[in-house]
């Protein structure tokens, strides 16, 4: 393979782990219109999509597989196709949160609507800009947007938590709503375990392109610097 | 590097992987006698031994990186250094579950005691087998225990669920200790996230074993075939 058309290769996995993050993007989107419509045909449609998902992960991960062993890349060549890898993983395990999500909105949809005391799609919307920012920072190889998706991992974490001692308050009122405000409660952790994989994203940016390893708060103290 | 000197740095790589999930495990251990006792002590060893868990996983991906740079090793090989690598990174996440679990125990010790309806140490348990299982079969290149981790996965999903009920309808009887109830249910699932990272490493030593990408419920194809 010459060097021309391995970067071809690289380019044509960059355009794989983005078809990726796409599937997994929009499955978050399904499963948060499906909750705000209470809508069961589009809860299939996600459960539908996971296959598709998995197989696009396994894809990824033998096309990046197939170039490391034939290429034997060097440097940032191999941190690059490692980060594909490890990116890969955390898509599809958005994915496996879509699915999570619909699995409560089904149990929802049986029971009667209650007015929850949570914003769902707001918080959706927050987790899914940190999804799209996290793969963008990827692309262009911006470890300062990288930077920003970490930051914004803290405000989720928050919103969160404010979710938690909201729905316990409303449980309290309304002991007839419990099971329902256990399904947003659970709702809402899942996407607060998509941003955490939005966070994995951006630190496995900052480690592809930096070649320095900025997990677990050091980037802080790069960002200092 | 010669092959013999390259195959003692499989080994220590080996060794520095059983490390880290001699950690992760601590970790858990800990984070559950500190929820059985009360404990604020327990749960602040938990916190301090979160740099370590992190300082191991960066050693342990950088040794691994370089021995795919320097070695550039082929097929069985290779899938094996990919497979630590994804390896290092769930164990590093059953960590930040300890830290989670322990943050919910601080919340709990500052509240009355309730008997709850859940037995989180028996739950522990099982999931403390399934990481010592998915290791054990890596260690020993065991397919089938990595198999039976997979299944221990969905007892551990059941157990949840179950959880989830029987909380929900005590938080309807005893709204007092809705706080308390929704405290043990996010430990529970911080235990079931952890039993999914042993359900990962299980796939990951299927794949390096076989050679074969046993993900995503093809694992059972492969078991009856």
């Amino acid at each position: 393979m010459t060097r021309t058309r391995f970067h071809q290769e690289l380019d044509e996995l960059k355009h794989r782990i983005l078809a990726m993050a796409g599937m997994a993007e929009q499955a978050i989107d399904l499963a948060v219109q499906a909750y705000s419509h209470r809508d069961p045909a589009l809860c299939q449609r996600v459960l539908n999509n996971e296959d598709a998902i998995n197989r696009a992960e396994r894809d990824v991960d033998e096309f990046a597989i197939d170039l490391l062993a034939m290429q034997q890349p060097m440097a940032v060549d191999l941190r690059f196709i490692l980060a594909v890898i490890k990116i890969n993983a955390d898509l599809e395990r958005v994915g496996d949160q879509a699915v999570n999500i619909v699995q409560r909105v089904m149990n929802m949809i049986d029971l009667p609507a209650y007015e929850l005391p949570v914003d769902i799609p707001a918080m959706a919307s927050r987790v899914r800009a940190m999804v799209r920012d996290a793969l963008r920072s990827f692309i262009e190889g911006d470890t300062e947007l990288a930077r920003h998706v970490l930051e914004a991992d803290d405000d989720v974490d928050r919103i969160n938590k404010e979710a938690f001692a909201t729905l316990a308050l409303f449980m309290q009122a309304k002991p007839d709503g419990a099971v329902q405000a256990l399904d947003a409660l659970s709702i809402a952790r899942n996407l607060e375990r998509v941003a955490d994989h939005a966070t994995n994203i951006a630190e496995d940016v900052i480690f592809w392109v930096r070649g320095a390893d900025v997990r677990h708060g050091a980037g802080q103290r790069l960002a200092g610097s």
